[in-house]
């Protein structure tokens, strides 16, 4: 029995690892895409019975997938050691809870579009590309941390100030951080919120301008120190890689030299000897 | 006779490369741009004839210039073998084809058009910024597929959520990608898209900012990755080149003093024989 | 009483070094910031009276806070050598004025507001990034000052022509250049500023268009320039570290060498004594 | 007389290098400067008499002072040599063409603007910023013809196709490659022009994609070209600068080493000899 469970593992490993298997569950993951963006066009209403069957049987699929996977591994506590097996894992499980209350479909169905995600999962240079971008969070942690701060400020300044000019836009402090991040982005700053707010405050500019300056001098630092610091643990690898070789060359050639050294002082004492 | 053909062939070389034919198909481009140009103005609708006539004269033209340069290789085979030359040959092939009909008049006028860029492949710098962008292709294919990912999920949720506040922005999942892409530029997206969508669903702004941050994130990325992936290329082959100078420089000196060594060797030999 | 001073003092200084006190004014800050933002809501007038008890006690805590913080210094002037303690001191005290003036009222709050400011100083992480803020500055002043320049000639050439095509837009040179200065963020900036212009003026396109290439030209280069000047300060920093490992094994090597020949010397010495 | 020249002209060079009289010429700049922002206010037009007689007199000093300027030099052919005493000096004498012609007005009034760039010719770190833009002029110019040529193409099919949508957008070429610079810089680009144009031609979206898509990636190929090409200069520089120190340590070395051989060698003919 145990033998027969040992070869049946073998057999899923090599179909893990079978290219043509890879193959076939991201063309699944896209036909899935494709099947969840089918669903928000009115006209394929009437396919209505067409789709659902096609979803359960991807839903299937996906839950034979995910068990092939977890059998392949010798024990079961490694498959969930890979964040992105995890992430599988969660998004096909998901999928599996039953939810026929019509209130649920919407739910239901947001979930389906996760499964977009397993494709990131599926190609390595998409993990990788995530796997830069979780390492770079930290980084940013603090620049946005800082840009939050600049935003309550003129966020409560804005509030306090134009209250009364326009109570959709600086009504309470959180509008008013919506309204500053569309002028951050320069949407319709000046046109729909600027001159509107001149009208009654004619220094308001001194406001705005501010703090588009201020972001704008940020944002520039943050990329000139990212590119920097970047730049900069390369540059030291690269040194440091580079350096070995040089380095080793410089260190063998002393070597030499003290070898040399003690022949001559072999040498000198047969002289001094003779001398004598 | 054969003879004959050689003479002739070695004219049309010489001729290929004379600079000053080289300016004249420049100018004979420059001027079938200009004559495409004018043919969108309505007043040049008099000068019909004129310029059915220069169009005339600048099919044959370009017709000969190709007959010429493909007359002036060797075999005809290598003419072919370079890209822009297929690419010149295609234009130029193209335009030949008679098209009187008033329908076709439309697609004739197109290909015209494309006559423009045989100005990248005639001047040697536009050609390498294109070899360039050719290179930088399947760098940036990752990110833009990873951009389609969060496009397509994005668009799939806010076709289900927002398909009652408006039709026309969130109807179906490609009007919904369309909508986000008009959000990732920019433009309206506070007053157009997000602020009439937050009057159904005050969260929608979560919605929003999720979407704008990511994109803003992986861009950002995206450029410091190809920076540096491009740099660590660079500063590698530098450190290659100037190490080659310095690391001869090392190499050189270390046999010089493997040398002294083997004559150190002989006159301990020397004195050790006296001494015994 | 001198001894029991001392006692304090350093009683004092342990209680600013301690991580549990530091959460504490952190939290008290971000409290504070709430209880700023809490007002903006219209809502919360009914909690009026609990809001001005809650402000008063956030006020007391940061004037107990800075009066242990300069308790804990050895002498009060070493407190004052700290930018960061006099830009807390400056906060602190700002709160502390008495302003019940209904028109005063404003002024107080908004002066609490930078109160979020303290953020910065406490948390080490922002107070390096706005120390390098403050590092560029110098470098990005004379860009500032040639923009502006361009911005003056525009403003004045804008004012004087299109004067009366739009009096709000072009009514005098600070008008004109906040005018550009929208432009310049691209918003609205055909639909609203060049269309509307240039049903006067044909060729006002010339205007806006070498504007906006001008500033994209300089901005690019300023970009260019700064990353190129920090760069070049870190490899320089980096070659000098890199360096002193491999020029003083260089250096140790030739000294070496220099032993050699002044042991060759000895021996050569030696055997010349004999044959003479 | 000769000699009472030569005196004056030293004066004169004195008056010249002299940081007073830099300061000077500097805030006569910036009032002339001044001066005409003044003019653009209609309030001032009361002033009118006083602004004549200072405008009268920057001209007059500006004159004196391109004078003292120019008898400095020894000769007055290497005054013209420097291009910003080329530049000053036009400034100086265009505004000295009398234009009381009422239509002349306007003109005489831009002339006077330009004096502002005087500025930028006073201040060494401003002329090194503008020498360092004229020389990144030919690296950007290969790139804005590559874009020129994409913008005729898309101009001239935008306009074929879209001429009946929109004759004020796409009448005729020079107005659709307008439009698809508006388009570029993102304004009004889905709500004005994308939409109004698929209601007629749905799949319009197709053409504007391609377009922005285009755009970005050669910015996004030039941006990081310029930067690359820009750093290789740099380090390069830093590597020849940086090899020299320890490029010459090896060279010395390696003199040492032939030195201890040919030490060695005469030793060993000395061993030799006896051995004989």
């Amino acid at each position: 029995m145990s033998a027969s469970f040992a070869t049946w593992r073998i057999r899923f490993e090599q179909l893990r690892a079978n290219k043509f298997f890879e193959l076939t569950v991201i063309t699944i993951i896209v036909l899935s895409a494709l099947l969840i963006g089918a669903r928000t066009y009115e006209e394929v209403s009437r396919f209505q019975q067409a789709l659902l069957v096609m979803d359960v049987a991807v839903t299937v699929f996906f839950l034979v997938e995910i068990l092939i996977r977890m059998a392949a591994e010798k024990r079961l506590r490694d498959f969930f050691r890979n964040g992105w097996n995890v992430f599988d894992f969660l998004i096909v499980t998901a999928s599996l809870i039953p939810m026929d209350d019509s209130e649920m479909v919407l739910l239901a169905r947001l979930l389906r579009i996760f499964r977009v995600m397993r494709l990131v999962s599926m190609i390595p240079e998409l993990r990788m590309l995530m796997a830069a971008l979780f390492k770079s969070i930290p980084r940013m942690g603090y620049v946005v941390l800082l840009m939050f701060i600049i935003f309550y400020i003129y966020g409560a300044i804005g509030s306090f100030l134009f209250h009364d000019v326009d109570e959709r836009l600086w009504g309470n402090i959180s509008l008013a951080m919506l309204t500053l991040f569309q002028v951050a982005t320069f949407e319709s700053w000046a046109t729909a919120v600027l001159y509107p707010t001149m009208e009654h405050y004619p220094y308001a500019w001194i406001f705005f301008l501010t703090f588009i300056f201020l972001n704008a001098f940020i944002f520039l630092n943050m990329m000139i120190g990212i590119v920097l610091d970047v730049m900069q643990k390369e540059s030291l690898a690269i040194e440091l890689e580079s350096g070995t070789g040089e380095a080793a060359e410089l260190h063998g050639l002393r070597d030499d030299v003290r070898e040399l050294r003690n022949q001559l002082s072999r040498m000198e004492a047969m002289l001094e000897r003779r001398e004598g």
